[in-house]
């Protein structure tokens, strides 16, 4: 059952700020969108974005109404269809437990991302033939602000490559970096 | 000299709105931030936004300057180096003119990107081959709103193949296309 194992998640809470304090990061409405519509176009299961604070979690329930039923469903459908498989969890235990749900009970294995994560790499081409092979879930975490908090990586069961272009340079946004690993995971070319 | 032949630009005219009316979308502010950081990673030369609104270009130079000259250099080094590959032009031809100059006159081939583009595609193995061996340009062009129009897109050099996901939904934000299709030709893995 191809890549109706994989499912992706956006971490507000706990990533690190600037100075390399665990803060919890605004949600934006362009991460929502772009990231909907990458993860749609990549036939991903579904898109968590993860938040602890009640307002931010009203702020994405707004948006995704507002698109999955309210005026711009019958505006632009092809935006429903991307933001139908979108919802918003308090913690990555609670997406996780929702996988575990929605799969019956099926193993949640953590990928964790990042572009200046330490680990065990491991390559896209080894993640791609696992994704395909297993009956098991996958779910590719991806952080905001200055990176995923370290208690969340020493629980990952894959860390992934991080993304190197042609430069010394590397600092993707992280709706790039998202669009970027799904196409090297699923792409057709 | 690979990649210092390799400049992207995108466009917000002439391009179709919903009802395929040619028009000039407005540019944002995530654009610029997102597609110049893709573009400095992946190691493009220069990234022009194309506008023919005074208003608007005045805008682009006003984030341009606080992030190349401003507060936001200091702020974040890291955002001036990839600011500072970008520029706006009133027109594609004046873009084309630009690099032409830069590179002392070499051939700017027009490369057309996009999902829905007609043509004969090249491939993204022979474009990359043809960017890494050629000493002629190539201009990577992106478009807005909902597509380049058919005038600007007659005159590609090259109409390269649209992304494909693994659905039946291809519909990516521009952010998106740029930073799949940059790593598709100059990513390393």
């Amino acid at each position: 059952m191809p890549r109706d194992n994989c499912y992706i998640a956006l971490l507000h809470y706990p990533v690190y700020n600037k100075k390399g304090i665990i803060v919890t990061t605004a949600v934006t409405n362009m991460d929502i969108h772009d990231i909907s519509r990458a993860a749609r176009t990549y036939g991903v299961k579904r898109f968590y974005i993860i938040t602890p604070f009640e307002e931010q979690k009203r702020f994405v329930e707004r948006i995704l109404r507002h698109w999955q039923k309210g005026y711009g469903a019958s505006y632009n459908p092809l935006r429903k269809q991307a933001l139908d498989i979108t919802d918003v969890k308090n913690t990555l235990d609670d997406a996780v437990a929702d996988i575990a749900n929605e799969t019956g009970g099926a193993k949640v294995n953590l990928v964790i991302t990042g572009a200046s994560v330490k680990g065990t790499f491991t390559k896209y081409a080894e993640l791609k033939h696992a994704i395909a092979e297993s009956n098991e879930a996958y779910l590719l975490l991806f952080g905001t602000g200055w990176g995923i908090a370290r208690d969340v990586v020493t629980t990952a069961d894959v860390v992934l490559e991080p993304i190197h272009g042609l430069s010394d340079y590397n600092h993707l946004s992280v709706r790039s970096a998202v669009s970027i690993i799904l196409d090297r995971l699923f792409g057709k070319r």
